[in-house]
């Protein structure tokens, strides 16, 4: 049961003129699920992606990043489920490139214009054959109303698609943004594991739509975390069609960039809130809000001690205001030089932490009833500067062990 | 149930002279449960204390520190459970300080000579009236023959109290070096958490001991972990008495240094890997060797990411050899220029992976049968040097989640 996350309704998601999406059942892992999809892109659209750091790379995100290097237009990406191809060394690469092969010939264009994507188990060899033969149900299923159907084919141990829109307005004309994820552990390597695609009709160039990309994955993907594993095929990637007739954006410095960009991360944000909403074994939705730092990197190393540590997580999903562990994380976020005596605390409206201890004021009865809510705030101030950040989580949870303990069988 | 580790016998705990132990029930937190331990030492005994990282440290770690750089003599140490006395500002120290002076009061000695440890739930006032109401009754218990009983006066979530004992001979002497740990989730704060007292009747200057102490401690409490918290009340406590009549030793340079120091470093071990065996839900005991790096700190992110990553964690109790998730933790590592062609992955005396990717000869029966045993290793070969390090820790089970949400209740 997600957070307060309901599956989109098919009206709720706007097509974008020129980005066509198409599924089918390919049996990569299991029958009669569907678990192949392709999406075709008008000639003029650019594309820009960012990928996991993880060193284990999967094979499609090394094909992936290869492709976009040659800087010539994508024309459709390719994206399975069932199996991540990664930890498949050469064998694996040659079955990815295999598939983009097909799938350009297919589609007229040559291999290097195709995106491939995998997520998955990890160490299996990609069923390329299978995933080839469904190619042409998928090419023929292509349609720019097609996101709902796109957002369940890329799910894995997700429980609803993760899907939205937003409408603005550049130069008077009406622009859409349009995005999808999967994922329920970010950064969680078995299910190897957050996607995200996110596409607009305006016109953007290539070098500022990674500029746009970059930005929102900022206050995004790279604010979220479930169990802290960095998976091997994390991928985000921006698509801008072209055809709203909206005047190109060159740069950050033309006068739409910022407009558009705003609502790229606000769709981002959505859909990074909605991987935590429906993480794993997920009871509560946790902002931790750090404040008073004199950097942000200071403020992103307590948020993600708080948000990592599974006795805090423990502790959210007992309903337990079990508060000395918030503290203790903060104490061994990695400030070698933290003032303990001027940190403080709050937990949703309630001030628990003052000068570094319990404040004096601070009653059980308060922390327990915002503990039982199911969205719940922690901010903390450290009292050394003004430097600030977010960060998103989820509790841990029995069903976070099971999920992950029967996982393959 | 730990995997694998019995209470220890009463004559398993061998004495040392000048090092008494008695512990009483001060009604910390819970009546009628051994909670406050009192160890005196004889004069002339050289004490050395190793400390929590965590800035939030606890109120006696402070005072530890400061009566340790005060350089005299320490008469005794006072241990109590059920509250850590953290999280608890200038309040807490004040109570901490009544502790040592009404302690010394009874010794006549000075309170600087005390060092007292606290371990429980943190940030709730430490109910120091109680304590020392019941000081008389741990000080008139005080015997050299009580090891068992102190190990478990100091216990909190852990199943079995945890102590060995060994012997060597130093210039013809014997030597009896003991010891005995608390901790159920090592760098778990809100148990707050591991303590070690380990004490020899080898006479050792206070130097020589501090040095002997940072050697045991990178090899044994260093390298383990249960949930990657970093506790608020670690402390690990080394103790030469000097009644065993043998020569002192006096730097590192000494002819019986290496001896003794090796004989710590052993017990030290035991006592670490017994706080893995006892962790919290343990059900595996998982030894995880990487070796072929640059460097022993590489070495150590590598196995510390897979000890810490909850998604091999849950693998490994539900006996499912999901082999990707180890490969991904070292992919994730943090290695930038790590070449994964040439890694290779053992599981016990299987081997999984070799140049990156699946062995072509493993078979999933193989990895199977390994993940059926009670204690595993796991061998990793990162193919860029000659350093190498071992860590221990054990699986993530429905029972740790249990024991964590419901600690409080």
């Amino acid at each position: 049961m997600p957070v307060n996350l309901a599956p989109p309704k098919p009206e709720d998601l706007l097509p974008v003129r020129g980005v066509a999406l198409g599924v089918a059942e390919a049996g990569v892992r299991k029958a009669e699920r569907k678990d192949l999809l392709v999406v075709r892109l008008a000639e003029g659209t650019s594309v820009a992606g960012v990928f996991t750091q993880n060193r284990f790379c999967a094979a499609p995100v090394i094909l992936c990043k290869e492709n976009l290097a040659l800087a010539k237009p994508v024309r459709a990406l390719l994206v399975n489920t069932g199996n991540a191809n990664a930890g498949t060394g050469g064998d694996g690469l040659a079955r990815a490139r295999r598939s983009c092969v097909e799938l350009a010939a297919a589609l007229g264009c040559d291999s290097s214009q195709i995106l491939p994507f995998s997520t998955g188990v990890i160490m299996e060899p990609l069923p390329v054959e299978r995933i080839v033969a469904a190619l042409p149900r998928a090419i023929a299923d292509c349609r720019e109303d097609n996101w709902v159907r796109a957002a369940e084919a890329i799910m894995t141990t997700d429980t609803v698609p993760k899907a939205c829109s937003r409408r603005l307005s550049l130069g008077g004309k009406p622009v859409t943004v349009t995005g999808m994820a999967k994922g329920a552990g970010m950064m969680h390597p078995d299910m190897a594991t957050m996607l995200s695609f996110v596409a607009t009709d305006a016109a953007v160039s290539q070098a500022a739509l990674r500029n746009m990309l970059a930005l929102a994955t900022a206050r995004s993907f790279n604010r979220i975390t479930v169990d802290g594993d960095t998976s091997t095929n994390d991928s985000f990637v921006l698509i801008a069609s072209g055809t709203a007739g909206t005047p190109a954006i060159t740069d950050e410095h033309h006068p739409d960039f910022a407009a558009l960009a705003e609502v790229v991360a606000e769709v981002a944000i959505w859909l990074a809130q909605a991987i935590i909403r429906d993480g794993e074994g997920a009871t509560k939705f946790i902002t931790v809000q750090v404040e008073g730092g004199k950097s942000a990197q200071e403020c992103s190393k307590v948020a993600f001690a708080i948000a990592h540590s599974p006795l805090v997580k423990t502790a959210f999903f007992a309903s337990d205001p079990n508060l000395g562990r918030l503290l203790c994380a903060i104490g061994y976020a990695g400030i070698p030089d933290l003032d303990v005596s001027r940190v403080s605390l709050h937990l949703g409206d309630v001030q628990v932490a003052r000068d570094g201890g319990l404040d004096p004021a601070y009653r059980e009865e308060q922390g327990q009833r915002v503990m039982q809510q199911s969205e719940i705030t922690v901010r903390v101030g450290l009292g050394r500067g003004s430097a600030q950040t977010t960060v998103w989580t989820c509790d841990l949870s029995h069903d976070y062990v099971s999920i992950n303990a029967d996982y393959r069988s």
